[in-house]
């Protein structure tokens, strides 16, 4: 009897194991039967922007968190897929950091030509996996969200990959419930135009701390302060900028901060807290509980749960490596389920990944960090028929991505990198990001001397 | 061996449950042993404010809609218990327009006082109900927040009430995913302080519409529009106020409506659009589906799911009355429960339910409404020992209500109305509601010439 795959959610990771069972149908594999339920209403996940916030049309949490202007943070070099490269999508090289919808396009696009869009049910909402140790079988109970109706089926193995920068994490602060002014998560952020001429705090100082507010300085805020909990971010921030340490109280409109000091006429308190990693629909027994890091404990491979490891996370941690590392774990994954690969017992599982963790435990730096993440994604790699992709190139790449935000926060994005994939360098975008107001596709693939993409 | 109820929800109608058993248990009944399961650390439902939005802390759907600054949009008087009421509550007669934490004290210190808070579980969020026909018992998964842990119960009954009026009906207007300021529902709304000197949107024509844009009035908003879709409210409405038929489409900051017209510089659009029955954790054949309305069908006496009456809804009904319908329906329920009721077969109570339906459907104004829920509250107090409440007389307070309403949107708060249980005159407030800016229990207590509450 044909085996069954569920997957869960169309977003990157879904979609780099749909990808990979595909790539190996295509070459001749006996695959499984494939069936992946993803909530909104078309791929992408995060990429999939949503102008909607908290609950959607059919009251489920809004998985999306990303806003209108954002831009890639990272090189596109850094990201690329081994077996689709940007110059293939786009017909020509394109600039190094591209808007989100450029992103999306690429994402789609890859699997839209791989056919795979027939395995997906969309406005899917899973609502319960169970596994049955006498049939040795999962089931995934799920709400057709359109029709209403609620179903099971099963499964012989289960991909979690519903991603976690959805669920925020959101900290109470003393006096936060009598703010006279707005208070929101990063996750509920859309438009910097709102912004225009305010003051706000963003609480917090990583990724979404230093975005929103360089976004919010581009279409005009008067004036960002930030607030840290370990340490300041440290970048040369724009006339208007101000790091504080952690926030203790609000009180009207003022913030109050551990050095004593405050934030006056604050309009808007953004909260860049960070994201939970959060599986409603698992039962305690499959459910990995993590804090957002590099490497989750219980999981082999960074992918398979140890208690069970047909069950099988993927993107479940914390990233450098984004759209090539979900392929790599996929590919990995899949040649597990099509028995290319034998998993060994679970003490020896364990004790790999208690390595792992352990060393994760160690690392100080930003660098340290991108070369365990290239480790491990060099290891899965290596395992598999994946393209090559030289991670030690992707390595130096992060790196200097790295310095080249510290040389400049608000001008980082006008660099360019070389594709690892093709070797080909790209070109300049036509304008400096501080300047590109427009994010639209067709703004930005609208190159001076190069033709639109189809 | 002890039958056993699980209540899922602490607000005012899952409380009202708790209360009417122990109130039978107090005279000596046995009845069953109890077991309700709040999401909130809190109980008080809708009337438990928080100032969160979207998410909750656990990742789990915020249930409070209500904001700062609001008050009651109707008399204290039409919602008082029969059991218990405010002036035994405040120890003195209080003026009949309380703003939210004055009526979430009293909602509270019933409960607090009949000792019912041992049967509550806080922080506990209710996953899934199943039935099994074999062993006539549901089965409720049920996940404890702080522990993070999945457990599932066996239960001879279930009350259903986790309200209707959170989980937010937002439609999609064309262009709104490119406006260039503030979307949000009315289930977002928090602060009205930060929409002051802004042109507001608020698209619809209900309680939401009319009370959240006269906040942001009394607050300092400079301009609201109104978009309708039947028929505009036709409020004397302040200057700075229009009605506008539908929304059609949205252009940067304009909005365009379905009679040509447009409204220019718009900074927020707040959508008033109503809210979903939304019932996740039920399978299909245990789950409601209506839209809000005065009597949903398949519901026996509004409360019995007809299919499987030990299974029961409280205050799934849209409402005119509240507090006191919710021990009506409540009281009634519980008589079936210990056996004082017995239910008539599945024809019989789908005919009767349905006759309801019907009438409901011939209704065509506010006053027909008002006398179709005082009939159906009459009908289920006749049959139980809940102590007496003269629902003519409350039916009456409502259409003066409505003509006071119809007389002045901002000053209707400003009347006094007489208890329908003590017979006492309410007192009329210290200060008009246009000019009390402060909404706290402190501020609205400080009678002149009174004492404060204990």
């Amino acid at each position: 009897m044909t085996k069954r795959i569920a997957v869960i959610g169309a977003g990157p990771s879904g979609l780099a194991v749909l990808r990979a069972f595909e790539s190996a149908r295509k070459a001749g594999a006996d695959v499984p039967e494939m069936v992946c339920y993803e909530k909104q209403s078309n791929w992408g996940g995060l990429w999939n922007y949503t102008w909607r916030t908290g609950l959607d049309e059919f009251g489920e949490p809004v998985h999306g968190s990303m806003y209108r202007y954002l831009w890639s943070n990272g090189p596109k070099e850094c990201l690329e897929f081994a077996d689709y490269s940007f110059e293939e999508h786009f017909g020509r090289p394109i600039p190094s950091y591209p808007p989100r919808a450029v992103l999306h396009d690429y994402i789609a696009g890859r699997v839209e030509r791989s056919g795979v869009r027939q395995y997906c049910k969309f406005n899917h909402a899973v609502r319960d996996v169970d596994f049955d140790a006498a049939t040795d079988k999962f089931s995934v109970t799920v709400t057709d969200l359109v029709a209403q109706q609620r179903f099971t089926e099963e499964f012989d193995y289960v991909f979690v990959c519903n991603g976690h920068f959805s669920t925020p994490n959101v900290p109470y602060f003393e006096g936060v419930e009598k703010f006279l002014g707005r208070v929101l998560h990063a996750h509920d952020f859309r438009c910097a135009d709102e912004f225009a001429g305010k003051h706000v705090l963003m609480i917090g100082s990583s990724y979404s701390a230093e975005d929103i507010a360089t976004q919010c300085h581009k279409y005009g805020a008067a004036r960002i302060t930030f607030s840290y909990r370990t340490k300041p971010m440290g970048f040369e921030w724009p006339e208007g900028f101000e790091e504080k340490p952690l926030l203790t109280k609000v009180v009207g409109r003022t913030c109050y901060f551990k050095d004593g000091s405050t934030a006056d006429d604050v309009d808007a308190i953004v909260f860049c807290t960070g994201y939970q990693n959060h599986y409603p629909f698992l039962p305690d027994h499959l459910k990995l509980v993590t804090r957002t890091s590099l490497y989750p404990g219980n999981l082999y491979k960074g992918i398979f749960w140890e208690q069970n490891p047909k069950l099988m996370y993927v993107g479940a941690q914390d990233q450098f490596y984004t759209f090539n590392m979900f392929d790599a774990q996929a590919w990995y994954a899949r040649d597990v389920v099509l028995g290319r690969i034998t998993l060994p017992d679970y003490d020896t599982m364990h004790a790999d990944s208690e390595a792992w963790v352990a060393r994760n435990g160690q690392l100080e730096n930003a660098e340290q960090m991108i070369d365990f993440q290239t480790d491990y994604v060099r290891d899965l790699l290596a395992a598999t028929d994946y393209p090559h992709l030289d991670v030690d190139t992707v390595a130096r790449l992060f790196k200097e991505w790295e310095h080249h935000k510290a040389e400049g926060i608000l001008t980082y994005r006008d660099r360019a990198y070389r594709s690892v994939i093709t070797g080909t360098m790209a070109p300049s975008h036509h304008t400096t990001w501080m300047k590109a107001m427009d994010d639209s596709l067709e703004a930005f693939l609208n190159q001076p001397g190069q033709q639109a993409a189809e």
